[in-house]
């Protein structure tokens, strides 16, 4: 563990430019592009250059400040409108992970409300990134209470800094609790079929000096008999109203086995993941994905079904690690309560 | 559905020579290898060009067949301290699968037993083979009754023609009910790391025109909660005397989704593959495999595990599928009647 050393980020701000790591050459190679256009910005997140439901939220939001910089629009009902447009188009990309919207949402509101459309969609898009990493990090403290010093923690795909604007969500209560002096095992599965887990995670708990060890997917249970496993942590794409969680493909059967072997099984999440609008699981859209990604060369007469996720049902999730605090069930209400109005003293 | 095509087989004995198909290469390339010699039978072994608990006992059967043939000692008792060399030599290839021992005994056992010894261990790997075949075709009968017209199976791995010397254990069972002329549907694992299913249950499948749809290992609990699986079927490496069964990573994981979904999960072997020597799943030897099957390129401080199997407690097998009926638990008495002295008629 080096403590004096930064996580990786996905991505930069820097004058005006979106520098941007692109995740589906890792590990083999850090290769930075440097994008200028939103089309190229929604490009990178469909072909998962960058990924991780938080991370495509703050790029989204980078995309639309590209967006109003390059608009030629001569007043401000042009812009809104070129910036309207853009935001569809970023929306459009990926269909499950509630940030993209969100972030988008929040920008575009900041832009009507302002005078200075364009400084105030940059402004907003950087302030949901520090924003990010801020909830990350908070989270991560909270999170960290229930990472036991000795403790062997599962994590499926990446919720690592590379899927936040830094410090990550799961990853990000490892994180805290290696800063708490704490000594903590990784077991990271792979994650077919893009090999988050193998890339990514492997690759950043590497880096940061934290002990990881690698399996497939499918050897996930074993280890949990095996008594290897004393806790799984993962992220979320988008969190139900009732605390359903869609997270990527393979989540749901962990935390069927989580609770078979009496293992807690937790959703690192900041509030931006939320979606009450989706009252459950059933709700929230499932991406498929191509079947290149799963079989390389087509098989003549075989079907490939390649759900990018999964939903997690409420009952089978011990606690949603926030970065307003650790919410239990039921979550209906620990959820809600979180977006209510602050209470004015009497 | 062609009923009138043989499946695939993995292997040919042809005039003293051993024809083994590459599976390795598969489903890419069809290659033949012509192995002359045990010790190429053993490197086909170790290194998965022939897999399969059946397939790799049938296929050491016939390394014993070529040690004898290219033998040079003079008298008996030389040519059967050379079987017993090469038979160490087969052995210790791979330890999980009890096939491999089983065939290589009974060879030798033919060997001391007979005048000929060079023609006995021929005639019995020869034997082997029809009979393993000849008890996946009877275990295919059984187990079709196990498959109503219109069901989903799910299979990991690859427990076909390809892993047996034809026909199949688990796609034995889906042979047989397609041969009744139910629907059937197959649902395969890819099975990482090798790939079993995505190259060869899949390609096996394909080339009879059974319906086949291919995904990555951890969607199978997914599909299970959204009542896309009627049963499980899998195939079996050893099988313990309580029930206890070893098969390819991540089977102890699909039994355990399974259950919790109320989804039948069976097992089909041949009664090669029960090993009474072993009381319980905790005797079984599990191979750990290279990293590299994992992670094609290392990453400097990650560890890999790779285990090749992991076994699951019989409580959580609703039936084991033999070429001598359907057993139920307790496992303990219906397997240890399977190897009781046939009863004498009053």
């Amino acid at each position: 563990m080096k403590p004096e050393q930064e996580s990786v980020v996905p991505f930069r701000w820097y004058r005006g430019r979106l520098l941007l790591l692109d995740q589906t050459l890792l590990p083999r190679e850090e290769r930075w592009l440097e994008l200028i256009d939103h089309r190229q910005v929604a490009e990178a997140i469909r072909s998962m250059r960058v990924r991780g439901a938080p991370a495509i939220g703050v790029a989204a939001g980078y995309g639309l400040a590209l967006a109003a910089m390059s608009s030629q629009a001569g007043d401000r009902a042009g812009l809104l409108a070129d910036l309207e447009s853009a935001a569809a188009h970023l929306i459009a990309t990926r269909p499950t992970a509630v940030n993209l919207s969100w972030a988008i949402r929040r920008a575009l509101d900041a832009a009507r409300d302002a005078s200075d459309v364009r400084e105030a969609v940059i402004s907003e898009a950087e302030l949901i990134d520090r924003d990010d990493v801020e909830a990350n990090r908070r989270l991560g403290a909270h999170g960290a209470e229930m990472v036991a010093d000795g403790a062997t923690v599962l994590t499926h795909c990446n919720a690592g800094a590379l899927a936040t604007a830094g410090y990550g969500t799961a990853l990000g209560v490892i994180r805290a609790a290696v800063d708490q002096s704490k000594r903590v095992r990784v077991v990271a599965t792979e994650t077919r079929p893009a090999l988050q887990g193998a890339r990514l995670t492997a690759w950043e708990l590497a880096r940061d000096g934290i002990d990881c060890t690698l399996i497939v997917d499918s050897a996930a249970g074993s280890l949990m008999r095996q008594g290897e496993i004393d806790l799984v942590v993962v992220g979320a794409d988008r969190i139900a109203a009732n605390g359903d969680t869609a997270n990527k493909i393979g989540t749901y059967a962990f935390a069927v086995l989580a609770r078979a072997h009496s293992i807690p099984f937790y959703v690192a999440a900041p509030t931006s993941t939320i979606d009450l609008a989706c009252a459950t699981g059933d709700a929230i859209p499932i991406e498929g994905r191509s079947p290149d990604e799963v079989l390389s060369q087509p098989i003549d007469g075989v079907t490939v079904t390649n759900p990018a996720f999964d939903v997690t049902p409420a009952e089978l999730i011990d606690a949603i690690i926030s970065e307003r605090g650790v919410l239990r069930a039921p979550y209906s209400v620990s959820l809600a309560r979180l977006f209510e109005p602050a209470e004015v003293p009497a």
